[in-house]
């Protein structure tokens, strides 16, 4: 599902994700509708259901949790950029519980309710990820150095 | 009490608040005085007190928590919009404790010790928030769909 | 160590730190490089070390505390600013374990792995911190009132 709505300023967006909107395949659709090449984004909300994951730089593999609970969705912070040619979404996310503990990591899946409240910001140049092999992971493809 | 300085960079501007400055009072004050329709912010600190809720989803209403210790702010991020026509803050924030563990949630409160520094973007529109049956909550009205 | 990559878009960068580059450290040199003056930065990534700090408001001290494993980088929101006139790096992050459980505060030290990936926006003011006799530390000097 792919429900947001969203209001252009300039080179900045708000987004707002509907209840049942699924985070990282909605910012997808619209990062490849828009013709996103770079973008980086902050947001907030709610939502019903994650999937979250911590990197485990020895087995170099995520390891995923599927969380079932209404959870505040306290930050969330990440970008947009081109892997293979297509957007792809990085973000991270620290979750608030009923008892306002926090959990969180690396974003696999957010559903949304009521809603994500979205802030991004695309560049006007396009940014890769290309494989590292010494993690495993696509890093961004940077191109200067001090 | 509203105690905050601050400096303006075109559309951006930093702001400090001060010792014993409640942050959503003191940056709704600000949003009035600036005629703020729309704003983004992120911000750090430490607070001396919180009031900080969980949104029940079942029950659709808040629940609050007062936190009387001193916490490091590690995350402040939300948005200023308008609610029947006046500045609305709206601010989740994750806060740390002595033994570095976090909680977190919706700001209800926060009163800063000694400081919170917060960057706040102003867009030159007009974002409001209406009123949602399903959630109870007021989203924002945001024109455009993919 | 200094390892970054960096791409600039006019006043924004994107950085990308390398594993076992220290993030105070490396963020420190690129801004005396750069003669930033004035900067905000959000962020996300890993880390295979930290130290993290409490300020304790009755001694007014940091109380440090040296992390020891690989977390998830969930935010690292902070500034650049002068101190005695040098950039001066304040920072605060939330990080991920294993179990998604979250830690954080002050950040005194980060070692990236494999990466942390960064957006600093910079502005073309100088804002120095001055020593706060209050609290025994350094805020930001603004010159604004409501």
């Amino acid at each position: 599902m792919c429900l947001m709505h969203f209001q252009r300023f300039g080179d900045r967006t708000e987004i707002r994700f509907e209840s049942g909107d699924e985070f990282i395949g909605s910012l997808t659709a619209f990062a490849q509708a828009e013709s996103v090449t770079f973008a980086v984004f902050s947001g907030l909300g709610g939502v019903r259901s994650a999937r979250i994951a911590y990197f485990n730089s020895e087995t170099r593999e995520y390891e995923t949790h599927e969380l079932n609970e209404q959870f505040e969705v306290i930050s969330l912070i990440g970008n947009v950029a081109l892997r293979d040619g297509k957007p792809f979404v990085h973000a991270h996310a620290s979750l608030g519980r009923k008892d306002l503990s926090v959990m969180g990591g690396h974003v696999m899946e957010l559903v949304a309710r009521p809603t994500i409240e979205l802030w991004l910001r695309r560049e006007a140049v396009a940014v890769s990820r290309v494989p590292d092999d010494e993690s495993g992971l696509a890093l961004l493809d940077l191109p200067e150095r001090l």
